[in-house]
């Protein structure tokens, strides 16, 4: 049995596009305080191990955040970016850069893409902001950048709306929808049901399904993988899980999964033991623990969750009856 | 079931029976030393919460293992039981003790069911091994217990041989027949193939089936949670997922996901802070690392990555190097 369960190649498929975003959802765990020479490693481990897509930040405004209080990875101005990476640049990897509804300026801080070393724009939002997402995806597509958007929060969306968002974005431009598991509530039979239905949308449209998840209740690789049997093609995964809260499915256990031949374990294992674990030495503090399971459990946002972290409680009981309180 | 069944009521099953395992499995971390307070804290907190059975440790043979060199609960001896739980005993609760294949014997160690305080004998048994297993549980039920049996590294073993395995046990007169990943190295998608197989021997021979998951691959939890959907029903869990190597299914993410109302989260979290984190505090190690994930990846015994834990090595690019080397 061995042979035939373990060996089925049902986890080779070959349109998978791994995105690592460490820099990005990591950035939110040490306010983006990474060094050049951590990116620099990081971008070649990404290639060494066949990783698809690196995203190294947000595009955030500078009119709405002061710059001084981030690292650059926040903001990733062009020349930033070719100060860190320009002399190591291979075309096997693209970069990517997040931009939120409501807090970046795609119009006026995005060059044209032919001035830019960023190849992919993504639009994160909410449902409620489907319309500016949607301008954002076509200024950034006219600028030349491959789109995805990130439907953040959907555990929270109804199915109406969601069917209506997915049918907006099916007419834009973008290329990539995401599913995205913002508050780790899910279980696999749910993101199933939700996967199907973002594939559904995307057969109709002619775009590609991606899957971003967090691991409050140990289901970010989980999901990911029960999305990719499905037909989902864009997995995102982030060295050592590193990402806000609990973090999010870990590029290792995902390139142990994935049979495709260009993936390759052993530079993530090298990474995980020269850097990764010297943030954790660092004090930097992230991934599953009881607080964000409940944050998980009860479908909200994981910031009560970080709180706890932050202050170092561990009084689970009263912190779960605060977190119902919330709730009522 | 995992067909006809939608919605988030989804895991509400009237038949699931959960078993903690945190003394047994988590005793092979701690030599099975825990204080007669922390079980008995435990027995309680189990009643509080719903929990169906309780397994209290081993019934290991004394004449094969040095009794003064293990915590009281390898050898489950029926006074010593008694000493620790015999006032607070609670109907609503079973107790279970494992019995090993060639480790334990059943026929002389263990008292008929009428001067016992054990309610359940769970026979761990590997694949070529069943005949003996078969044996036990027909000591064990003749003299009034429940049985189990759990047919470990199912992982390793071939389908013609599982399949036999399934028939034999069929004609025996064990109750509940456990799927039991051993290596942590299960996909969903191989879970719920197996379990499918498990169910169907079942459903033939009047049986149910059980899941007992390992976390090598942060997969327990959710391997748990798709064999409850198609029709498992005995689900073993630990608390802060305790258990040999990267532990066991956490019993806090599994009485989340339960949405009976006999089961209660709660009291489970203020054991966690009270008691679980006293033990992490004391410096037993148990859990989720990159080592296990190697092994599970891999399909190997977790022993390496046992010893690679205890040697506090992170050199997990030449830890993985070995592993491959064991295999050839």
């Amino acid at each position: 049995m061995s042979e035939t369960i373990k060996g089925t190649m049902i986890s080779y498929r070959p349109d998978i596009k791994v995105l690592d975003a460490t820099i990005r959802d990591g950035g939110l765990v040490n306010n983006f305080g990474f060094t050049d020479e951590f990116v620099r490693k990081l971008y070649q481990t990404n290639i060494r191990a066949g990783v698809d897509i690196m995203e190294i930040g947000y595009l955030a405004d500078p009119e709405l955040f002061d710059e001084s209080k981030f690292g650059k990875w926040k903001f990733c101005h062009e020349d930033a970016i070719h100060a860190v990476l320009g002399d190591i640049l291979d075309p096997k990897m693209q970069l990517a850069v997040m931009a939120d509804v409501g807090r970046a300026n795609v119009e006026r801080d995005l060059p044209d893409k032919k001035d830019s070393i960023i190849d992919m724009v993504r639009i994160a939002t909410y449902i409620n902001t489907i319309p500016a997402a949607i301008e954002m995806i076509e200024t950034c597509a006219k600028k030349g950048y491959h789109t995805t958007v990130n439907i953040m929060a959907v555990s929270k969306a109804k199915e109406s709306e969601l069917q209506e968002a997915l049918d907006m974005l099916g007419h834009s431009s973008v290329e990539v929808i995401y599913l995205v598991d913002s508050y780790g509530s899910l279980y696999p039979l749910q993101i199933r049901q939700l996967a199907q239905c973002y594939l559904d949308a995307a057969e109709k449209y002619g775009k590609q399904v991606g899957i971003h998840a967090h691991n409050n209740q140990q289901l970010a690789f989980a999901n990911t993988t029960e999305c990719a049997m499905m037909g989902v093609s864009y997995l995102d995964a982030t060295m050592a899980e590193m990402g806000r809260g609990a973090g999010n499915c870990a590029m290792e256990l995902l390139l142990g999964f994935l049979k495709n031949p260009k993936y390759d374990i052993k530079p993530v294992l090298a990474f995980l033991q020269d850097e990764m674990q010297k943030l954790k030495n660092d004090g930097i503090v992230w991934g599953y623990d009881i607080q964000y399971l409940l944050t998980g459990y009860l479908n909200q946002h994981p910031r009560a969750a970080i709180a706890f972290t932050k202050d170092q409680r561990q009084d689970y009981f009263t912190f779960f009856q605060e977190l119902q309180e919330n709730e009522s």
